[in-house]
């Protein structure tokens, strides 16, 4: 069934793999009159593109968004806004040895089940190549946040065992892992360059906050914002988990300690990241995402092939010991198209409005 | 805009408050000829009700469904299942000294906020009450996994800081607060019965397990199986954070470890919790939910009234010291409701099924 | 698959069969703040309920509308409206003779195909019944629109090969079958009087007229705001037509006569029926609706049984020799509810609303 | 709002303006395993492209098609897939002297005064250009149809006031207006070059025939078959108006003889076409579409400018005198996107499917 859609009012539907032609997404439902133009958009495109630093895959993707329809004179004509991204350097012989099995942790099998087809051109549609299309139309969505005072920013907070300890968001531009704790940062750099030697890989945490979100978004009791956002986030490569504002650590605090107090001034405390009963407080968004170690290692593993016969293999090609790193643009792209979305279904929640 | 409805395919749309006469649910999408009796669904709300331990509220709802539509000759017809739940046991003069100010930790300032109005008849709509509808429309969805051998089993595993060591499942029954594990679960009703003098409460963490999910269920890239189930859950009330398999702490783990193997008798772990690119691998589905402590304490809290003023309240009634204790049937039915939804939806997968 | 439900935003979902205990429906994505009562929904429901006067069939419904949630004192809450009508007056036993045949024209045999049930109680959920819960749900969409400076009025043009040549709106409420039209309306009743006596029906054209509609509604390329309209006409009980404005008389017309001139105060024509490229203009919307003969008549009849074998029946019963008088508020319903759903999607088309 | 797809499992999604660089369309929710191949796909597009005889436009549109995804070694493989066409031959200058003012019967007026935007370059995404995304679409639909046994064919009934008396379908091929009738089709042949010399234009209707629909395709009771069909015709440029079977004409039948009589060899006859309880019947599925005289027209026409002075004008350009003609292939490809989605959605109906 139809998959490849989000969002209900600001909605985008996205097409391609990662090793055929071209990928692309079709925004539909963005009102009419934002100024966006081609450099807003790439400049959070590029931010997404690997080979920028020597910590991520060395591939060149060159990314170059091409605006098909939906502006005109520099804003958007509340029509269909089509982008289509051309793939390049696919070596798709770089996956010839694995044509005929199945990689652990990947979506081979599970394509396989489910389509019974297996196109073993990496990892085709189940590719993070798709997640530049998010990036794309997230910019979009950004954009129209932006011009209601809403900004969205996201970070790394843990890579494996090592964790931030600070918050100090001017330090996020500074390290090549995008975190926020300068200390953690040196720590998350020596690891990952580590795992490259190794050939192996592993997990992170990303945090994104939204600032400016007025209160009143999310539709209870189904498509709660918090809800939408968890699906969201869950909805990209390689996510495991997610949770707002204290998520599961609240399950240890008293509700004497947890319940944010109202004083006239606003919340005191903000344990509920921004979220109570599925709508936005006025609060800062809080979100974290659990992104699992990236599945593609050069350490041989063991797997069987399509006959189901154990066989010995390696991932050869360009991969990232960490993909959390480059999750992050992505991780503020969801954030940024579930708040478009709900803040425009805001705007039908009363007749006052 | 409408929020009230969940699933695409095998779709619920509930109505009613906590406070007003009847809350229902329609069941739309079910197919024709799955047996189905007021019984079955009937028990499954009695596991939900309210006032069956003296470790939770004594409220006495009798939560009596009825069925007006969607059944013939004891088989669904593939038309609308209609059910109807009268509420009783209504005391609105608890809510009195609550009426004109915001609970913290509660939807109060929320929903006054994005509608306008303040329904001060307990949580109106942002109410647990709203959850029998799901556990109601849950059952036909359980009953119609059931005939395709998937199972679903839910447990608490932690209370604030006590955590279940053991998944001894034959335990669950046997202790008042649903835990796999003997000495945990006695700790676990000392600390609540603790809480309930303090006049406090506390979170807790649900674990849901569904078993003989076939592989190919889910539908990437936005409907994946993972994400749909993220989005059922974090839409129940007081949920938090949610994650599949090893969830946050796989991020903690090198590849090389979380990559589950395949060997020709099927994986030999299950690190995903059983989805893998969005898409079930036939191993068990894994999800644990992290609920918060209930906001609703008697102990004096700090607020403000509508009108901003600073007031010291304490919240009088019958509440849950752990609602967390309460929520397992909850978080069943949205498993159920999700897998029962991407059953059907696999169904379209490929033109040869 | 989930088919009971109209609308995106302002979306409604009903349930139930006309010999079961209750039919109801779900209003969701209503927005708060509408002055909205019992009596007002009541009394559009009164206008389509049967026995009210010789020329329909004499059944007793009582249809008493239960509210039972989405008001708090006199006002949409935001939250879903719940609504319950109970059934009365089901005498099964006037079906019995009908339990193993396919009535021709009715929908027994293709719902038995689709679901393999025959529910041989009445004609279950195809029956006319369910056009009460659209009736209650468009009382509410009315008051929307009412409130927004919209009207809707319908009557019926033509009877048989009686045709309406005037649109006196003032006469409608004077004569039994809703016509515009003294002369033709008292040709209408003499033909239904003598359709009853022969023991046969014949079918009509309901026209519809909504007033006040602002330019600028309908979501192009799909969901254009004719395209909506047609899609609800079409999926109320026995209709096989709809046309706007114009409609099918207008592929006679030369494109010099058709388009419709624009002068400084405005469209001097309506050709168009208030709709141009799928939005509205800011003319009446006007629709046309093809309803055929009642397929319930007491003339005998041939037929099969489930199991193929010709036979002869006579539909028992009190049946309408005309479908289409009492279609007139159920036509009105459906383009309130088109409308209203349109009038809020129209709020999100351009930033600055 | 989003407004630019069509279809519930089997969901196109398109983009693109007449005189943009590109427009294109997404096909989600089509099974895996269907053979289909670029050349099926663009012989689909070339039977409506314009340039094919005298009688139509004699613009160059080279519409082909590039398909970017979905498809691996001939077959589908249950991901989206993306199709792009670029536009050529726009020759934007031909719009010049249209740019200030509001074209009668166009939807410049309408777009306008919805989104605020005044896109002079042709008609935008009003132009019939859109429909050559219907149309690949439609090919792919087209051919999941097939393979399960069901055709479409589309031919032209009427242009103004000349009818088609015959339904010789063999004639279809060999005159140049696409009509089963030989005599009308020359007696229409002329007319249209008379409205070439006239600078007029004149509406036409088409009609479209579906064999092979097995019975229980349709949704009841919002989602029925004709409703979904209603919308998917209502929802093509310049189309008034749509029935189904004898659609309007069996308003004036009687009950006795619009019924069709069961036998045990199937219906007798098919006033219903095809269709009861908005179900199919087996018969075949009968539409016929209304479509009004194209807006664009030489002769001189009374208008307002932006600024709401009365102007005369003449549209230049290369314009078809009966947009009628150009639309069959739009029109089956409607019928086959609406009847592939309730294909899809059929298998849903029962458990035992």
């Amino acid at each position: 069934m139809a998959g490849n859609s989000f969002g209900e009012i600001f909605r985008i539907t996205t097409f391609g793999e990662s090793h055929g032609p071209a990928i692309g997404v079709i925004v539909d439902g963005c009102p009419a009159g934002i100024e966006v133009d081609f450099e807003y958009i790439q400049r959070q495109l590029d931010r997404r593109r690997p080979g920028q630093s020597d910590l991520v895959t060395p591939r060149q993707e060159k990314d170059t968004v091409h605006i098909y329809s939906g502006l005109f004179d520099g804003k958007t004509t509340g029509t269909p806004i089509g982008m289509v991204i051309f793939n390049s350097d696919m070596r798709s012989k770089d996956y010839d040895n694995l044509k005929d099995l199945f990689r652990p942790g990947h979506a081979d099998y599970t394509y396989f089940k489910k389509y019974g087809i297996r196109d073993y051109r990496g990892s085709g549609r189940a590719s993070a190549r798709e997640t530049a299309c998010r990036v794309a139309a997230g910019a979009i969505a950004r954009k129209l946040l932006e011009d209601n005072g809403i900004s969205i920013i996201g970070y790394l907070i843990s890579i494996g065992t090592i964790k931030a300890e600070k918050r100090n968001l001017n330090e996020i531009g500074k390290n090549k892992v995008g975190c926020p704790d300068e200390r953690a940062a040196q720590h998350m750099e020596r690891l990952i360059t580590q795992l490259k030697e190794e050939g192996d890989s592993t997990g992170g945490i990303v945090e994104v906050i939204a600032q400016g979100v007025p209160p009143g978004l999310g539709d209870p009791v189904y498509d709660k914002l918090s809800a939408d956002l968890a699906k969201a986030m869950v909805s990209i490569n390689a996510v495991k988990g997610v949770e707002i504002g204290d998520g599961f650590a609240c399950t240890e605090l008293r509700g004497s300690i947890n319940n944010d107090v109202m004083s006239p001034d606003g919340f005191l405390t903000n344990h509920a990241g921004g979220i109570l009963g599925g709508i936005s407080t006025g609060n800062d968004i809080i979100v974290r995402v659990a992104i699992k170690p990236a599945s593609s290692i050069k350490k041989t593993q063991h797997t069987i092939t399509k006959e189901g016969v154990p066989i010995e293999f390696s991932v050869e090609g360009r991969h990232d010991p960490c993909v959390a790193i480059r999750a992050v643009p992505v991780v503020e792209a969801m954030m940024a198209l579930t708040l478009a979305d709900h803040l425009l279904r805001s705007k039908l929640s009363r007749v006052d409005y």
